[in-house]
């Protein structure tokens, strides 16, 4: 059903409704109308990394590993899944009268914030630094969500919007200043690809302030939502950021005034309890009866496009039994593999085991639930840890010895011991007595998340800095200086500066929060049945670089990302090693079908068939308004066999050429140059990964 | 090296020390004296089942399962296995250094308290409710522990000493009232049997008082302990006890008073501080010198047998390759197979695979690590739940669907859930799209445990009732209600009453807290890969029957267990099926090499080879002084071939025959008549078992 149709059904059934009747649907607990056929429902479900808190589901890697795949192929198809399993699981509930949170199909992912600055706890829910890649994965998350068909799939919401990205413990009241530039040209990009391309259905309003103006009645942000971009879906307000008005941002005075407020802005939909003063609010004259109608027209729209109210679609006769099949199951695991970044190898990976008999794997990391699955997650029927993973692949053929090595972060794992690093002797009995070592480190969703949500000991969910809690340090370099060949697996969401442990390692493989099964792809890739392929969706930067940057609260883009950071980091955007030894040798811009494209030819000079990514950027030479640094502009996952070339063509929009001047506006300016290659190709990357930045040749 | 050598060398090194040098040993954490070339050593470890708290190690079932197995070669390769693993983990502690608390060998384990009400929540680290096999699966584990080597292996830990089980909340301050016919007929023959037979190392004290003494310095207990049984080795406080003495029980008035009361009585060694006290104790004349000096050289004499001080022995080149070796692996799955218990099978078990192509898998146990644990636990390289488990097993054979079903306790799975049973609907649809249901419910150490330990709904770490919380229950039945055949398994540490759910379901196997890898040996035995062979050391009432009982508090055995219950209970102690048929045919009391045996002709009518339990029972018909009931013993595990015999001799200990007149007195009374059966062989149990009670001919 188009929206048009939709629409029209949905103001005939609104016509119908009391005042007080259509305000209560724009609580997210919409209760049933019996008089007019209508079922309760419950508008809050989640789905960042697969369908979450609805039991069962299939579960991604943790949306910063998505983004690390750069594969928006594969990123639709998990979309799809969420929705097919969403789909199975929203019809499983509704025969058995079951309405309640996260039993609907409105799900409020992806989360296309900018990750601006490398602490904060929910970069993880984030496709990264980058506006054109978070833009590109955002969308094919959509579109893999709300499908093709004739009825939508599933609803999904672009969040936060707009210009959110910590710190978490002053979200509720806290100011964004973000310049037109800075808006224009990084905040705003991916919510308008995703409004204007692939036509989201909702769209959720951020906790903050951004220049003055409450996230959930913004003008500003309104208009270009509604007015300049044309989204026509719901606008979903954060979960009682409506509160936050009075409470938290001292902008009205009272719940009825913050409700007011928001349905006149046009925040259809409260997530919260706000919306109980609406009727209140008319009545007083603060808010408009019109407003109210509206917002339940465009709420009932989307219930009739999802075809829930009403005849129905193909869709209810989606079984159970699509949840967690072997089809889900193996997208799932191609993408925990895809999402796993090679940050440094001197040899030792994959690993030999023909001269392994004793493997140790170490580590509060290494057999941690926890670690897999990041936040906003679902429960799967199984877990895969690293250490398990590891377990399974040598099974019969080499002896695997285990330690937790430390607690996660704690200074001792027994809270009776006298002395702190209780495992650390067990650790280094484990490392004595193996071949190798692999040291499984990291953070999880208690240390690096969302504000109420993490035990995080530094007071916030946010870290506090770039390293590792101090109990792995102190295990990390014991355990390294036993000098056994050492790999370092790391599972967290966000840029980590192992400091010497990362130097002494002999390799660095870093698995982001792969999902549940995510330890059987990261115990292939370390034992070579595939070669590692992600790159970073976000810049690595040295722990001491942090004192250089802009404060956390500061939202100015200088300073920040690869973009805009002018000095080497630990490791860049866009970065990441194989088991291949694949570069560009070509790169041509041409026309195809009256669009650029660049036509790459490559070569993979080792041993191992890989993917890898061809990433294009773009510089406007001589331009005031260019970023510091070439940015991304195009990029391509390809698969290029040992000793073989790949020949083809990567698309690139034009749009990307363009710059961004002082007052938001695209504009042409400079000289434009291209460059491609297999990691960031500029000098400093370059001397990482061995391969040559290959100018793009202009016809 | 013996007894009388080491404490030659013991008294020589204390009879060097200072006053506070010898009372600075008696302490848990006891310092290095360096001019003495004494290392500092911390005596507090645990192995309940298997290296508890000191990371990796072999876990074997909880020990009430362990009890379940009847079968004390196997609990004596488990205490070896510890011992085993125990001396590999302080090999590589004491080369690197640590010395902490859970690094040495002295295990504070076996807990042989009698099972005595079913609420206990500590009830599941017993060896259940019969003193009879208390004192011989106690015996076994202790044999195990400290070897039959010219060093001690381990130093084992008969605990609590004694008349302790519960209530939790009244440790501190309670005081047990016992008779004498019920310290020696039920509370002490355990005790009695680890220090005379099995020559257990250590005994500690429990922290209530018993007939008014506080158990760490009661002269009645102490005189049972060194006086009649002959006692050597040393006493130990359990942790903060001493403390309790003024703090709790108000026999003293402060810390130096408890100190001294407690070292005057024999309690050689202070789990707490309250030993700190001690020197002052003797300054003030409060306590005797000669005391703390006994005390330290019977410590000393105990780390001179374990030949960590001096020469060292042959145990110091224990590879840690030994933990979690196959060997150790696989006795701890062999233990977790024998533990299970089938209470019933209406023909659902083993599951037919040929009519199974969907198995649903529900509940908050099934794939809970939690409860494959119990408490007093190590950690493990790997754990196989239930779920796990079947997975593994059915791979490639049938579809598993699953579903936590519930939460373990709370009313729902979901804190922002409007409605309870907020999984109800997947557990549902899970059962609907299944063949056949395996329902995976119980309690875990949050549920029954240790005061302090526990985050018990309830208020304490006793359970109020028999039943399962309400969440089960209501998961059960509504799952039930879809008609499926349904397995319930159970996990949990002590009786459950199943109420409708196990009258309903089609078999109900119960497999206790099996260890890490429990679910691998559940699963084997739900697909018929081997037959359950474990017997219940525990009654199992009706929960409606625990009205009709003593008070918790009440510490007279009238109306308690399956010696002194009147009614017929739900499943009785003995009890357990298996997928054999098997029965003793005939039963002929001999005497073999001038002791008693029973010869026991026995067969297996069914169509799989099964392990079975000949249990012999003894009444004195006629006697006043006598149990209500026959009670154990003699006990033998067999091995039975499907349609075939197992012909051969049960040794009876003729002290069984004597009954405990009102004064704790042993003696010959009444007719001793013996029976032989598989399960308990009375009446109801063969309405249940549908196997005859076999009297015990007198040749």
């Amino acid at each position: 059903m188009d929206r048009k149709e939709a629409r029209a059904l949905a103001e005939k059934l609104v016509a119908q409704m009391t005042l007080e009747e259509a305000a209560g649907q724009l609580s997210f607990r919409a209760p049933a109308i019996e008089r007019l056929g209508i079922p309760s429902y419950d508008w809050w479900n989640e789905a960042l990394h697969g369908v979450a808190r609805a039991g069962m589901a299939t579960m991604f890697p943790q949306a910063i590993g998505m983004a690390a795949t750069f594969d928006p192929e594969l990123i639709e198809q998990l979309g799809d899944v969420a929705a097919t399993e969403g789909r199975a699981k929203y019809n499983a509930a509704s025969r058995h009268g079951d309405t309640d949170i996260y039993k609907g199909l409105t799900f409020w992912s992806p989360n296309i914030n900018i990750f601006r600055d490398p602490r904060w706890g929910r970069g993880q829910e984030t496709f990264g630094e980058d506006p054109m890649l978070t833009g590109e994965m955002g969308a094919a998350y959509v579109r893999g969500l709300q499908g093709d068909g004739p009825v939508m799939k599933a609803s999904a919401c672009a969040k936060h919007f707009a210009v959110h990205s910590g710190p978490e413990d002053l979200r509720h009241e806290f100011d964004a200043k973000a310049s037109a530039k800075d808006m224009a040209e990084t905040y705003l990009p991916a919510f308008e690809k995703l409004v204007r391309e692939a036509k989201v259905e909702s769209v959720m309003g951020a906790y903050n302030r951004t220049n003055g103006e409450p996230c959930c009645a913004s003008s500003a942000l309104m208009d270009f939502l509604r007015n300049q971009w044309g989204f026509e879906g719901h606008f979903v307000s954060d979960c009682w950021a409506i509160r936050d008005f009075h409470e938290g941002h001292h902008v009205t005075e009272n719940a009825v005034e913050s409700a007011a407020m928001a349905i006149n802005a046009g925040c259809d939909l409260n997530c919260g309890c706000s919306y109980e003063k609406l009727v209140t609010a008319v009545r007083v004259g603060l808010a408009d009866e019109s407003k109210v109608r509206e917002s339940a027209v465009r709420l009932f729209t989307t219930r009739y496009m999802l075809g829930i109210l009403g005849e129905g679609s193909e869709y209810d006769n989606i079984p159970y039994t699509v949840v967690e099949c072997d089809e889900h199951l193996e997208a799932a695991e191609k993408a925990a593999r895809e999402a796993c970044v090679l940050l440094k190898n001197d040899g030792m990976l994959p690993l030999d085991m023909d001269k392994i008999r004793t493997l140790g794997v170490i580590g509060p990391n290494a057999d941690s639930i926890s670690s897999l699955i990041g936040n906003y997650h679902g429960t799967s029927s199984r877990y895969i840890t690293v250490q398990t993973g590891i377990q399974d692949a040598l099974e019969g053929k080499a002896r695997v010895l285990c330690s937790v090595g430390c607690h996660l972060y704690k200074d001792r794992v027994d809270g009776l011991s006298a002395c702190r690093d209780d495992r650390l002797a067990e650790a280094l009995t484990v490392a004595e007595n193996s071949d190798a070592v692999i040291l499984v480190v990291g953070l999880d969703e208690t240390l690096e998340g969302e504000q109420g949500d993490t035990s995080n000991p530094y007071g916030s969910a946010d870290k506090r800095d770039l390293f590792l809690p101090e109990s792995q340090r102190r295990m990390m370099d014991a355990v390294l200086a036993v000098g056994k060949p050492t790999t370092i697996v790391l599972l967290a969401g966000s840029a980590i500066d192992l400091g010497e442990a990362g130097e002494k390692a002999d390799a660095v493989l870093l698995g982001w929060y792969p999902g549940a099964r995510g330890g059987k792809a990261i115990a292939d890739l370390l034992l070579g049945k595939a070669s590692p392929s992600g790159k970073l969706p976000v810049t690595f930067y040295r722990n001491e670089q942090l004192a250089g940057m802009p404060e956390f609260t500061d939202y100015s883009m200088k300073g920040r990302t690869y973009r805009y950071f002018a000095h080497e980091v630990l490791y860049p955007f866009g970065y990441g090693l194989t088991y291949g030894d694949a570069s560009v040798c070509s790169a041509v811009l041409e026309q195809k079908d009256g669009k650029p494209v660049v036509r790459i030819e490559a070569e993979n000079a080792g041993d191992m068939d890989t993917d890898e990514v061809v990433e294009i950027y773009v510089q406007n030479e001589g331009s005031s308004f260019a970023p510091l640094n070439p940015r991304l502009c195009a990029f391509k996952r390809i698969r290029i066999p040992a000793h073989g070339t790949w020949t083809g063509t990567v698309p690139v929009d034009p749009r990307h050429f363009l710059v961004v001047d002082e007052d938001g506006h695209r504009t042409q300016d400079g000289k434009v140059v291209l460059y491609a290659g297999m990691g960031q190709p500029d000098a400093r990357t370059a001397a990482l990964t061995g391969h040559k930045a290959v100018p793009v040749k202009t016809m």
